[in-house]
């Protein structure tokens, strides 16, 4: 940590900052210039809040030098965490394909697209059956029902089940789930993160939609911090200025959260841009990337779609993009599945 | 709702567009142009969900016509809301400065940043019990002690307090609570707004990072369609390019807000910009604009604040600040307090 | 500058930037940490690209602890710069609002506003000759006629005049043209700023849509650094995800850059937003703000303006917001005019 | 064109509108909701400036149906733009890598880092002789002497020269340059379009870091309407809100413009981002997403390069990009260079 101290401070409050810094066991260095002191803080700065430094009225600035986050940081875990989903493993030599629809309708539905979608290449069905909506009028998911038919189209199907908890209320309901989804507007909801902290469960991390590399590593922190190491970040585009797309995908996200960090990454193109037809290239620059996986959503008839329609494929448009996306992945040395 | 169809759309299509149409209630007027044909949608579209149209592939763009909030809307609620807050009333004449300090650190502490804030005309007090911290190993709030040391403070003083919550398992705690707080990270939390709309008391909705005007509205129209009506919505900052600032305050806001809807709009200028030097300026700007009150943060020792330091005023600072502050609310013909 | 070097950094290329750091004329004080290595540069480090630092391989981070801006900086120019304008000076105790069309359209036209915005207060007339329009189909400007009706109009009203230039190569033009504006676009056009660094002329200098305020002041410093000492800057909004308004109005921008710089300060409400009832409450936060002036638009019948209609005001809704912004920038201490 | 009119809009001001409509020879169809009505314009409207109508007080709302854009349209020429380069050909089935350093700073630099991207299989050579920099103090290029020395280099290797232009007042030094670049900071430098539309050199033009593709269009649309069809447009990140890269790399830029338009694209990863290591993944992500060629920066130092360091490879680092990338451009059905 480097603290930036102001012009002209007085010496007696700087000798004070020294003695807490102190106390809090770490050592400081002085370098005074012309116009600026700096002090170089060693030793475990972990413990220190940054904000009650800056908070001194003596310090013009603090710049952290090591990452806040520790069991996220590839910096103590070289190798790449591979993440157990039923049989499945995601992270390491295999590459996913998450797909299926973005609610659940009704059971006939699920079971037609999970079919599909597997035959297609997928290894995971997801759906949402808790819908975060923006509004209070629309379809909020058929919730325990929606969690019902996607366990019925598991049986079925052999897919391991992605979807998305709202509240620490639901709990219950997901005991059966194989990966919980926290939502992009959740990503910050500490409360449930905490929670999910004490699970086994892998956890579907979204990054928010206003929220840095860091915060979405430190959020994944939290959940670790608790105990559960079975974190998986998604990448599902961040709010810009540009109106074309429904959100901007940050394709650089992809390299920069594995090389931080050893938890696997995956890219939903579907949210990110809410565009049909961007879904095939923007699979393949995530595949490029050295993404983990993709959520990609499919749905046997997007025109009837209750939420989030227009950026679901339809099954012929799924399979026809499967079989480009399984030969690239190939082409990086990866097996689909 | 006008919808605009994509070039050459097949007239079938187009005709069971048009049946659906019918069969949700409302009536299409058709308008073809050259290259596009357009239809205007006529009678209650507050039932169609826009996606599930824009997601018929013959659609090129749908655009709604009228707000998606009605609750929160002031066309259907010409008069200012008023709301009762203990024998307070925020949103008519009165102007009303909410103040304290971000956490709650132990009994001492703020009682006697009560008695301060009280002294120089603040008539609401704030303090964070549960606090949402970017790290797992931050400062988390004193939690239920810190309501209880709240709790002493208005036995003490007189003020209605308001604090932060972050899940809907805490609710309990906030029984004698004035009014509760929902933090930007939750502004989108929907299952917590739901629970909220079962409560009669005051909620204080903080904007989103990265929520637009009517996102926030939507969540106010969350609360309020579950039958909570007292509803104060909150601009605090937003995230941009600009790095002097941690955020942007939105002053535009407020106007906007108070057009748009007739609910009491407050602003909290400390975590806009994260700047002690700027709370006095936005301050007077919020004023000028028509909010209804303000939220200061102020510590009795920003130095040793255990969270958010740098935002905080002394009490001195604050003492300073309000009298600028409270002829400048006369001046606009408002009442402090 | 501090200087953060990455672990495990060879000790011979220590030894080799730590050589250059002297060459260039600082000194730099080493604090060896357990994991990370810091130095601390001592001297003019102005001449120093923070760019080339970052570029040796053993360099982690860098950062600036002084401002980059000199000639713009409050530091070094502790009291406000007063601009003289013809009679008029902009940047100490007195307040002024610049009014007229977003465009010159004809002689008629610019004459009527002249007289109508004399009347109701305003001290300065702008009006645009050259429009940097997004399309090449829509309405460039009178250009050489622009300017000839907008000096008839000095003549007649006697008010000093501002207008927008797009090229150094109309600079010939610009010789009785009290005021030169620099528009948003072309706020980092360097080569036009180093131009207009050899007049003496007094620059309007805009904002960009993506500009932090550091950079705003490097483009006004980049006039200074060529001998023209004349700078006003201007607020007019930046790009962020809100829709509502074409732009947010960044109101922090008004004390930040008068606390960071001694150059006046105005701001343009009816740019920022886009939408005509916003311009009052808008103005009043920028005076409060402490905002040196204001440009406002106005157009004698907004209805057929040719270019940025929806922004203007009528001379009646001009009017009828002058008076109550005289009282406002009474109270705060200051003059009008 | 859709203009939604306001509620109670006078008869006899919408009336006036449709006058007026008429008038510009576009015809309007009427509907009337309970609330709201809608016009609906046919005809062409491409001459009809949207916010004259938006101005018009009767008028809610107004909605383009059609692109602005036509030159640069796909739909009026379906076919990819292939532009020639001397003897090259950018935009058809060939994929071309343009590298260089990010300054020119000698004659022995430029030559020495020309020869050895030619040699990894680089077939245009970029290269700063003006330079936009933030600083009046930093370095700003060697002008004229730069142009010399890239000129140099290309008798030498063959390679066509790409480089920047800041001002129409060196339009002259630029006569034997290949492709004149408009940076970043100039993409609405209207003037300088224009200029650049009476040559019939092909242009590389960048996005601005605050710009929509749409206006990046229509800035390809003011050089093409001046009469010059060589336009190749260029993604090189935009700014958000996220800190770790220096710019976020709209990915979706590139299908997007792909589709809407016929021209080619190019991608900068070296400037999207500021960070070497991400050279590689980005590139390869542009190659997936169909763009036409990548813009990377080499340097034969990167630790004394005069500007831009960081985001610059060394040779041999681009040596060992320039494999995997050759053979994935096969991959794709395309040939290098």
């Amino acid at each position: 940590m480097v603290v930036i101290l102001k012009e002209h401070a007085e010496e007696k409050k700087v000798d004070q900052l020294l003695g807490w810094l102190e106390l809090m066991g770490v050592r400081a260095s002085i370098i005074k210039g012309s116009h600026t002191t700096i002090l170089g803080l060693v030793g475990d700065t972990s413990k220190i809040d940054i904000d009650s430094i800056r908070a001194v009225d003596i310090v013009e600035n603090v710049t952290r030098v090591q990452e806040p986050y520790k069991n996220a940081n590839r910096k103590f875990h070289p190798d790449d965490s591979v993440i157990d989903i039923g049989a499945l493993k995601l992270g390491g030599e295999r590459f996913h394909v998450i797909s299926g629809p973005c609610s659940v309708e009704s059971e006939e539905q699920i079971l037609e697209v999970a079919k599909r979608v597997k035959a297609a290449g997928a290894t995971m069905l997801r759906g949402g059956a808790f819908k975060p909506r923006t509004s209070p009028y629309a379809f909020q998911g058929l919730k325990a029902e929606g969690i019902e038919y996607l366990l019925e189209a598991k049986k079925i199907t052999g897919m391991p089940i992605v979807t998305e908890i709202m509240s620490i209320a639901h709990l219950d309901l997901f005991e059966d789930v194989d990966v919980i989804q926290v939502g992009a507007r959740n990503m910050q909801n500490f409360e449930l993160l905490k929670e999910l902290g004490k699970s086994k469960k892998p956890i579907l991390l979204k990054r928010g939609l206003a929220n840095t590399l860091e915060e979405l590593l430190m959020s994944a922190e939290y959940i670790m911090a608790g105990g559960n190491p079975n974190v998986i970040l998604c990448e599902r585009g961040i709010r810009t200025f540009e109106t074309f797309t429904r959100n901007t995908l940050d394709i650089s996200a992809v390299p920069i959260l594995k090389k931080k960090s050893h938890l696997p990454v995956v890219v939903d193109p579907s949210h990110a841009t809410g565009i049909t037809w961007l879904v095939e290239p923007l699979s393949k620059a995530a595949v490029v990337c050295g993404a983990d996986g993709l959520i990609i959503e499919v749905h046997n008839n997007p025109a009837k779609a209750l939420s989030d329609g227009p950026q679901s494929l339809t099954p012929d448009q799924f399979d026809a993009i499967m079989q480009p996306l399984t030969q690239l992945v190939g082409y990086t040395g990866r097996k689909m599945g």
